[in-house]
């Protein structure tokens, strides 16, 4: 992949052998580093159970940032105290080997729960790294990032401010294990604008409420999901901030960005085969709109239902049912597409042969109105596979 | 089957042909009737989206009741005004042949949602099937209704009451589809016993909420779940109430009769290998007990873990910690049968030899304590596997 990207930052992603049942090709280790200390945000999991690495970039997410250190094949996830000193140790080791102050060091980890981190292996293959380093290896880290996805996932998008050309690169893994453990979603969001860091929170925020909080693919929360945005100022823009010139198009580059790399992963889900759209309209609050949505899109029958091109709307009616959302059952309608199929809680008679084709594709959209108020949603849902039981179900052997 | 059966019933189940594309040696209509009307009891989905026959029993199910239809092949969900008229003539055609009041009447329906009733098909079955009506076909009855189901369900209980001896005889259907549409669960309980209404209704409350509640195939809650009690007091015993003779004997049985049909239904999940008891301990509240234990008892990564018998209690971990329960990671502790594999929310270091061996059996219990408070709840799950997604993939043909 030929991505254009922004000034200043250096990549690497090298084989470390992090977890010895892997595929022996398989990069599992990888560095993204600023040369200017940047600005930092970040969005993390609300699981209750943190991995090590989302517990230490929550404590330095506010400081300038120089390097992030990613692997897979190991969450370090409930790995206690000797986890989070094995998370400080491999920032440490990288801040060293740059000479810059640890407080600058992110850590991101991916892969199986409970297991101690190989602490030399790391060791090793951060320093193996770091002589790698150059600011055209993006590609690498976004295959060392990589667990189950079947693809590497990098958009970049480009604008001008007064003369300036700012650059916004986006690469991230989404749901998928190395060896059967938790699924976990990383994203990191680069740019060599020059950002105010209370603009890059809330404009990064935004943009994870837009995204990624929007795709399920199996609706298992993982301990380690995390959003890294830096923003380095290498552009030497006027510092971006609401209202500023220039704002509106540095907020929509960051949509388009996540959004893009958010349907990328909900259509690489894990075993998935087609990418669902799911709107909910009409509904009497924004609660009630993701309720609605959630349940449809999380339903284990709905979505073997995608799976195999099954016409059954019964099935999505049941979920509204069931999703805790206030529900009216005669003022439901139901689409699949520009088709028909539910008006007024009741079959509209929609003929099955177009209703059967439309499931047959690999991208659909399902339109809901519940007629109740004006609060409307939009959620990226996937299909449930015999794929995903296989991917699932396999011992880490 | 050769189950010991209160005094007073008749049961008939014959093949109307109601859904024409399934297995045509399939019975899927079914009459229980009570000689003489007998105090009844139910409890009903909570999806809003109700079926029209569990509208109409939620109407009737005050009145002394006399004789239940039951099909299978169509559930008469999202049908409208229409099948809710075709409920009622159902009961309507019943009660003519039997010279009751159709008030006297209840109807259930499991099957496809969406679909008009074939109501001359039903008439016809009906007819039929008072035919065959006999004190010894609960056989049948357990047959007829089936769906997806692999095995019929019934559980009976006697014990005897100042020299009465009373019997409480169950029959059951779990998840299942027949053509490929939304799981339904029916119960019906029928004794000899004289009870009080109120005592009945409290009773089945009760033991419904420590049975079938506490059972999980898929998370799907169907639009069509019905328990119905009957009590025709042809035992003679003095009536039934709290503090009376007898009153703990009769809830005991009631309680176990439920109980082991609910396991029967967690066992014969759809595609189910494995029936999985989810114990939680130490929750903050009864609301967190339940949240946890739901959520690891649901979680997609959880239960295929559990299909491909691997040892991966990192997934119980994130789904206790997206649960919404009160947690304290590091005061989780998780036992798999007698084998504790988390201690204070790391490894215990178990033997991961034995922790194999026991997630290998169809049968197992996980322990979760969650070390704050004194509430506990338990929860019947399964796995999901290949044939899961088999049998809910297929289309209706």
């Amino acid at each position: 992949m030929n991505t254009f990207l922004p000034a200043g930052y250096r990549y690497a992603g090298v084989r470390a052998g992090i977890n010895p049942s892997s595929d022996k090709s398989k990069k599992d280790l990888a560095l993204i580093i600023s040369g200017v200390p940047a600005v930092a945000a970040g969005v993390f999991t609300k699981n209750r159970v943190k991995a090590a690495p989302v517990l230490l970039c929550k404590r330095r997410i506010n400081n300038k940032i120089s390097a992030i250190v990613v692997n897979s094949g190991n969450a370090n996830a409930c790995t206690g105290q000797q986890g989070f000193d094995d998370a400080v140790r491999m920032g440490r080791t990288l801040a060293e080997l740059l000479d810059v102050p640890e407080t600058r060091t992110l850590v991101c980890s991916t892969g199986t729960i409970g297991v101690p981190m190989p602490v030399k292996v790391i060791d090793a293959g951060i320093r193996d790294a770091v002589t790698k380093l150059a600011p055209d290896s993006a590609d690498d880290v976004a295959s060392a990032i990589m667990t189950t996805d079947t693809k590497p996932k990098q958009v970049t998008r480009t604008f001008n401010i007064g003369g300036r050309q700012i650059t916004v690169h986006g690469l991230a893994k989404g749901s998928g294990m190395i060896s059967p453990n938790m699924a976990t979603m990383l994203a990191f969001i680069l740019t060599d604008a020059a950002v105010d860091r209370p603009a890059l929170k809330s404009c990064l925020k935004d943009a994870v409420d837009l995204s990624f909080n929007r795709v399920t693919v199996d609706g298992d929360m993982s301990t380690n999901d995390t959003v890294i945005a830096l923003a380095n100022g290498l552009a030497d823009n006027k510092p971006l901030r609401p209202g500023a010139p220039g704002w509106k198009a540095f907020q929509t580059a960051i949509r388009e960005v996540t959004l893009e790399l958010a349907l990328m992963i909900a259509a690489d889900g894990e075993g998935a085969t087609k990418l669902v759209t799911v709107i909910v309209r009409g509904a009497a609050s924004p609660k009630d709109a993701q309720l609605a949505a959630k349940s449809v899109a999380n339903s284990l029958l709905v979505k073997t239902a995608w799976y195999g091109s099954d016409p059954n709307w019964g099935r999505v009616m049941a979920a509204l049912g069931y999703s805790g959302a206030k529900i009216q059952p005669d003022r439901v309608s139901i689409s699949y597409n520009d088709l028909c199929v539910v008006r007024n809680g009741i079959s509209a008679n929609a003929p099955i042969k177009r209703f059967s084709e439309i499931i047959e594709h690999p991208k659909f959209t399902i339109e809901i109105s519940l007629g109740l108020g004006k609060n409307e949603t939009t959620v990226y849902s996937c299909d449930i596979s015999h794929e995903y039981v296989n991917l699932n179900a396999s011992y880490m052997t």
